[in-house]
C-alpha cells in the first residue's frame, strides 16, 4: 500500500492528537519525524511509541529528508507562515493549524510560496469534518432547502482559557470565532461581504482589562445576498456549544449538539438527559481523524485541498473586520481589509 | 361566580377568535356585546351561538352601556388608539390587539387616558403566554442560568401573507418583528438601548418593489448589558418556526417548536418525525386562551396588567429604530426615537 | 346549522368532561339535558352555565323525551349495559364510557339491543383519537412500515387510584389494562388470538391483598401472525407514561411522550426537560374532544361508528384471558373466553 | 510502562477488529500473535503493519509461549469451549467471544478449568460497555429510579444474516437474543428464574424452514421480583434498533438509538433526521474499544472480571429455556435447565 510519509513539526497538545490520529487511524500515513524546538524525552518515548523513527528539535531536518512527502505544522501560530514558506520551498505538502498567521501579509507570503512551489495545502479547520456540521453543509448542496437565506452559527467554549493564552491569541475573533468565520462560508457556499458586532465583556473574568470581550454577537453580508449571524460566548460553562443552521427558500437545516449519551431519566423531580460531549476533544475527536484522512486522500491521489490557502486567508480578514467594527461602533466592509 | 362583562369590538379572524375563547374557555368572562361596523346576519348568528345579548355596528354602543366591564379592541391597527381614548373615557378596562398604533405620539395619547382613567390595558402580545416561551422566561427568573447575556429569537411565518396587507402593514419590523421586539424584552428583563439590522428581500416575492423585505437578521443591545439577535423570514415554507433562547452565566435554555405529534416513522430511506404546527392560529391556541384568562384575573382581581401600555409602545419604538437601521446602515440607538 | 341534540346521563368527573366538550367544543351537538341520579343544586348550576335545559334523577326523562336524538353514558360501570339496553329500545344513539361491562352475558345483551334498534354506539376507547397513538395507527395504514410483525404498548399511571376504587375494579386488567387491549387491536388491525401474563405486586402499596396486582407485561399473538407486548405500571411516580410502537416489514413507528413544553435547561450540572404531561386529563385532552366530535358526525352523517360493539367486546374478553393467564401461570386462547 | 502482551486466536472479521483496537487504542496491551487455522498472507501483512511479531496456524504456539499473557478467543463458536481450557491450563488470562459453547457441559468445563488455574476469563458481550446501555445501568446502580419493575430490551438486526450461518448458529435464541438475555441480567443486577415465548417466522426468508424463526418477544420473571420483555426482529430494515430501560418505583430511564448527525431536515414536505447508525460494527465501535481496555485492566490491576464465566453461562441457559418455551408453548422455568 502506497502510504504517505509525513514529518509532524510541534508536538504541543495539538501535534500529539494529530500525530496519534496519523499513527492509528489513517492507513495510508506514516508518520517518519517529529520535530520540536523542545524535543525531549518524553516527546521521544511518544514518538518511539508509535514507530516514529527521527526526532529532531529543528524543524529544518525535516525539510531536508527527501524522503518526507508530507508535513503536519502544529507549532504555535506566529510560526505558522515562515514553516510554511520553508515546507513549500522543500517541495512538501502542507497541512496547517490554523490560523496561518494574523497578520495578512505573512499569509500572502506564504500562499505564494505555497502557489509557487505548486504544492498541497490544507488549512486545520477541523470543524467542516464534523459529522453534524458537515451534514448541514451537504443538505444545502444537495438543494433540498433551496438557496441559503439565513446562516446561523453558534460557537460558545465551556469555559475561560488561561489569561496568559488570551493575552497573545489575538482577541476572541481572532482566536476562537476564526473557526466559526470559516463555518459561515462553508455553510452559506460564499464569500462574506460585511461584518457588525455587538460584544461585551460580561463575564467579569476581566477580558475587558485587556482590551478583549467575552460576549458577542456578529452578523454579516453574504456575496450571494444571504445574510448570517455569528453569537459566541468564551464560558458556556454546561458544554461546549456548537450548534448551526442554514434556513433557505424551501426548507431549513440545523443540527443540535452531541450529548454523552441518549439516556433520558425520568423521576417526580425532574426529567433528564446526558451532559453534552464537553469540549473540542470530545466533539470533534472523530473530525480530526477525517482531516487527517482527508489531507492524505488529497497528497496520494492529487485531490484539490478541502480547505486551501485563500479558506486559510479569509476568516483572518474577517476576524480583522469584525474587530474594527466593535471598536468603531459600525459596520466594516470586507473591502476595506 | 362574579364575571367580568365584556364587550368585543372588531369580529374579524382574531375578533371571532377571542370571542369564542371568552365564551368557551374563561369561565369567569361573560361575553355579552359585540360591535362591528359590518355588522351582519354572519356575525350576529356567530354571537347568538354564544349567547351574545348584544350586536351593534357602533362601538359607542359598548361604551355607553354601564353594565359591561371590559372590552376587546381587535378591529384594524389604526383605530386601536382612539378606541382605547374613548374606552378609557367611558371607565372600560381594556384588551387591546398589537400594535396600539404605529405612531409614537397616538401610543402616548391612548396610555395618557389609560392612566387619567386609571383602567387596566393589556396589549395582544400572545406569545408570552405560550408554554414554550414562558418556559423560557420563568428558568430566566427562575435564576437557574444567571444573568442572561445573549438572548435569540428565530421567528419565521410559514408563508406570505396578501400583498394588500403587507402594503398597509407598516412593514416587516412593524406588521411581524413586533412580536419579537416585545419577546427580547420578555426574556431579557431589560430595555433595548440600541439595534442593528442586515436585511434583505430575497424571495422573489416582489418585497423590494414596495420599499420591504422579506428575511432580516436585527441585533441588538440590551440595558443590562446582554445582547441580542432576532432572526424573521417572512415565508419559511416549512411550517412556522418559533424558537427562542436565553444564554447566561450559568447555563442556557431554549425552546424548540411544537410538532403535529410525537411520532417517529423510521424506514430504510428515512427518519420522519411529523410535521410542526402550521402557524400562530395551531401554535398558539392555547396561549390565545391563556392571554385572555389573565386579563379577566387582572380586571376581576385587580391585578397588574401582564403586558401593559409600556410593553405596548417600547415594540413600537424598536421597530421605528429598526427600519432606520436598515435605511441608513448603522446602528440607532433608542434614544434617538 | 342541524345539531344532535344530547343528553347526559351521569354527571361525574368524566361526565362533567364529556358535557363541557359537547357544550363548548363540539359546534354541531347541543347538550340538552342532564340526568343523575344524585342530581342536586351543584350539578343543577354546573348545567345551567352551559344552557342545559333540563335536570333530571331518572335517566327514563332522557329517554323518554322524543326530541333527544342521542345520549352519552357516563354512570357507573355496572350501569352501562342496561342503559344501553333501554338507551336503544327508546331509539337513541349512544355513546358509552368504557368499558359496557365486565359480564361477557350483559355486553352481548346491550349489543343485541342495539343491533335490533339499529342505533349507533360508540364505546370510549379515547386513546384512539389521541394524536400520538392515532399518528402510529395512520402510519400502519399507509403501509409505510409494511404489515405489523411486533405492536408494543408501554402503559402507566403516574400513582395510584384510591382502594375503594380499585376492590371494586374488576382488577388491574378490567380498569386499566383495558385501555391497551383496545389499543393493541386498533394498532395491529387485527384481533388477538392469545395471551400470556406476568404480574406482580410490587410497589408496597397492597395489591397482593386485594388479590391484584401493580405491575404486568401481557403478551399476545394477533390473527394476523403479529405478536404483541403491553407493560403496565399502576403508579409510574414520574407521570402518565403512554408510548405505543408497531414494527413492520418495512419499518417502524414509535411516539414517545408529551411534554409540558419544549424548554431544554442546560448547565452545569444537568441537562433537563420538562415533565410529561400528569394524567389523562391533561394528555388525552384533545382526544376527548376529537371523540366527542367524531361520535356527533357518525350520527349527523350517518356513518359507522368509529369504535364501534364489537371493539366494546373484545378487549373484556382479552381482559378475561388475561386474567386467567395470570392466574394460572400459561397462555390463554381467547377461544376458551 | 507495564503492558499486557496479547495473542490473538481467529482473525476473522471479529478477530481483526479486536486485533486493531488492541494495537491502535489500547495503550497498555502490546498484541504480540496472532494465530489462526487458515494463516496467509493477507493476515501476515494484516499482522505486519500493526506490528505483530509472531504469526501462527496453531494456537498452541501462542499457548506454548511463556512470554504471553493473555488470548482473545476470536475464533468459530464451537471452539470456544476447548481452547479457554488450553489456555487456563496454560496460565493465560482469557478474552473469549461470546458465546463459550451452545452446550452447558462444554461450558462448564471451560468454566471448571479457568477456576482450576485461577486465570481471568472475560466473555465478549459488548454491549455493556455502550455508552447508551451502561448510562442505563448506571442509573439502576444510582438508585435515581429505585428498585427495579420492569426491564426491556430492543433488539433488532438491520437485515438478515447469511442462511448458511443461520442453519449452524444454534437459532434465534442462541446467536442474537443471547446478547439481550445478558442485557437483561446486567439491567436488572438479578437473575432469570422464568421465560415465556411468542415467536414466528414473518419475513418470508424461510426461517420456518430451518425450524428458526426471525420474530421473538421474550418475557421473564427475574429472582429479585421484576420482570422483564424482549423483542427481537432478524432484519428490521430501518437500521439496527438497539434500545433499553428499566422501569423502577421512583422512576424510569430509557435510551434511544444512535444517529449517525443531529441534523433536521425540515422543509414543506417533511421533517428529516438522519439515519440510526446501521449495524453493530458502527454502533459498537466505541465499546468494543471499551470492552479490550476493561480486560487489559482487569489483567493489568488484578480486578475481578466485568463479565465473567457465570455471566457466560447464564445467558446460554435462558437461550435453551427460550427454545423449549418457544417449542412446547409454556413458560420454561431457568430450574428445569
Amino acid at each position: 500500500m502506497k502510504k504517505v510519509r509525513i514529518g509532524l513539526i510541534g508536538a504541543g497538545r495539538l501535534g500529539k492528537l494529530h500525530g496519534e490520529n496519523l499513527a492509528h487511524s489513517v492507513k495510508e500515513a506514516e508518520l517518519y519525524a517529529v520535530a520540536d524546538p523542545f524535543m525531549n524525552d518524553d516527546i521521544r518515548e511518544w514518538a518511539a511509541s508509535m514507530g516514529v523513527e527521527k526526532c529532531y528539535s529543528d524543524p529544518d531536518e525535516i525539510f531536508k529528508d527527501p524522503t518526507i512527502d508530507a508535513v503536519f505544522i502544529c507549532s504555535s501560530t506566529p510560526t505558522h507562515a515562515d514553516l510554511i514558506v520553508k515546507a513549500a520551498n522543500a517541495g512538501k505538502d502542507i497541512f496547517c493549524e490554523k490560523p496561518i498567521h494574523t497578520e495578512l501579509d505573512k499569509i500572502k507570503e506564504a500562499l505564494d510560496a505555497v502557489e509557487k512551489a505548486n504544492v498541497k495545502l490544507q488549512v486545520g479547520f477541523v470543524r467542516r469534518f464534523d459529522h453534524n456540521h458537515k451534514a448541514v453543509r451537504d443538505t444545502v448542496v444537495s438543494g433540498k432547502i433551496g438557496n441559503p437565506h439565513i446562516v446561523k452559527v453558534t460557537s460558545r467554549d465551556p469555559d475561560h482559557q488561561s489569561m496568559d493564552y488570551i493575552k497573545v491569541s489575538g482577541g476572541i475573533f481572532m482566536d476562537m470565532t476564526i473557526h466559526d468565520f470559516d463555518m459561515v462560508r462553508y455553510l452559506a457556499g460564499s464569500e462574506v461581504t460585511e461584518v457588525f458586532v455587538y460584544g461585551a465583556a460580561l463575564s467579569g473574568a476581566g477580558y475587558d482589562k485587556i482590551g478583549d470581550i467575552d460576549t458577542a454577537i456578529v452578523t454579516m453580508k453574504f456575496e450571494n445576498g444571504a445574510i448570517g449571524v455569528i453569537d459566541n460566548s468564551r464560558a458556556a460553562h454546561y458544554g461546549y456549544d456548537q450548534r448551526t443552521e442554514v434556513h433557505g427558500d424551501k426548507g431549513a437545516v440545523w443540527v443540535g449538539n452531541d450529548f454523552n449519551n441518549t439516556a433520558m431519566v425520568s423521576t417526580g423531580e425532574s426529567v433528564e438527559l446526558a451532559m453534552p460531549t464537553w469540549f473540542f476533544l470530545e466533539r470533534y475527536n472523530d473530525a480530526f481523524i477525517a482531516e487527517a484522512k482527508a489531507f492524505v486522500d488529497c497528497v496520494l491521489n492529487d485531490k484539490p485541498s478541502p480547505v486551501n490557502g485563500n479558506d486559510g486567508l479569509q476568516p483572518v480578514r474577517i476576524a480583522i473586520a469584525a474587530a474594527k467594527s466593535l471598536k468603531e461602533g459600525r459596520p466594516v466592509k470586507l473591502s476595506e481589509i
